[in-house]
């Protein structure tokens, strides 16, 4: 079964250049492993009107939406209240996660901490295989936090849950220029609709000027389409790297 | 004067991790050093459809807009195609860049070479300081290769005429919580509501829990706000970066 997904980085601080992207960066791996088809990324500040907008669009559109951002207890952390708005439903204090808060926190709680325990009503929590803390998931929204390290290991308790089918990919390297190629690949991409071609040219490169990549979820086709392309190509070819699991 | 920005994306090599992204990273800290406000990065498909509803939303929303990728003659380079269907005029061949692209190729010209002259209907050529290829722009559409090298020298020749009102950033690194500081940080930001507050934990810092970060077009206003938040933490203060330019 071919599973999409789309990525939503909540922050200020990615589109100011305070800190790099790390988390999509992580994902965009994560996902070709598991076989999923990652559709779109979408960074946005940490603004409510435009949360709600966004997950609400992206959870219409995709099988799976990730958030990366947002969450906590200061005032700028507003991914909770953007999904609960949304979708047209309150913030909710779930006693589980209350009951974590509190039992981490012991004496030292500040009382801003308890946002912490927030999720939008109707959010269940999803452990996967790290017992201490859960991942908040709002129907088919996977709420994880923007600090990087958190992040990733978050994502890896619940990973497993979102396999699909794998992603067979081959490469052609060619010498000639995209224009010249062009009229070959056309004739590929209308023979297997069903198996993406790319096309990436490369000028610091001296052994070949063009990388073409086939891939799809069907390996016997990804298979058929390299074998065409390569034939079609014939002396254009410089190299070819076989089709294999993608990751 | 205070301008908004976009970057679309264009590219399955990028949503595939068979190239990471180098291009939206990089105008990230071009765009910060010129004081432009960057609201929003998508990246998306090759996919007309796609590519027309992202840049017509994108254009009707901020000052400026940059796409990246999917120019060049090959079925994958759909980005002019796009944002004509955006905007709902027709693709043309521009007979300025028809003259350089065969000027470029010569007798070794391909009839797919051809398409890097086409354009939306109604677009102009913008030299900036590279007087021997423009870079097309539809409307406030700035649209630009995704091959990272050229992106990048493109980009550079027409950056002056973004330049906007400077960004001044000030850092405060506080030795407590994110709970802690949460009552402090909301009467901050109620009190300044011009500067931008962000607060930022770390785990893997011995120095310091959180970094706080201050930021705005107004000088004056960002110190104000930097002051005024310092007072405020006193002693959970560990060290202070005073306002300066950001990039």
């Amino acid at each position: 079964m071919a599973r999409t997904a789309g990525i939503v980085v909540i922050g200020d601080e990615i589109l100011s250049g305070k800190f790099a992207d790390e988390n999509a960066a992580f994902l965009i791996r994560e996902l070709r492993q598991l076989g999923v088809d990652l559709r779109r990324i979408t960074v946005i500040p940490d603004e409510l009107d435009d949360i709600a907008d966004t997950v609400a669009r992206f959870a219409a559109r995709f099988d799976l939406v990730f958030t990366s951002g947002g969450v906590g207890p200061t005032h700028d952390d507003v991914t909770i209240a953007g999904i609960a708005q949304g979708f047209g439903v309150a913030v909710h204090r779930h006693p589980e996660l209350e009951a974590k808060v509190r039992g981490y926190w012991g004496a030292a709680l500040a009382d801003a901490n308890l946002r912490l325990a927030d999720v939008p009503e109707g959010a269940e929590l999803v452990y996967g295989s790290d017992p201490t803390w859960p991942v908040p998931a709002f129907r088919n929204i996977y709420i994880l936090p923007g600090v990087p390290a958190l992040f990733r290991r978050k994502f890896a308790a619940i990973a497993d849950r979102f396999r699909a089918a794998p992603i067979t990919i081959a490469r052609v390297f060619a010498s000639a220029d995209e224009g010249v190629l062009a009229p070959s690949l056309d004739a590929v991409v209308a023979a297997f609709a069903d198996v993406k071609l790319g096309s990436y040219p490369r000028f610091d490169e001296r052994e070949f000027k063009v990388i073409l990549t086939l891939e799809g979820h069907d390996a016997a086709r990804v298979s058929a389409a390299w074998a065409a392309l390569v034939e079609r190509l014939g002396a254009l070819v410089v190299k070819t790297e076989a089709p294999a699991a993608a990751g």
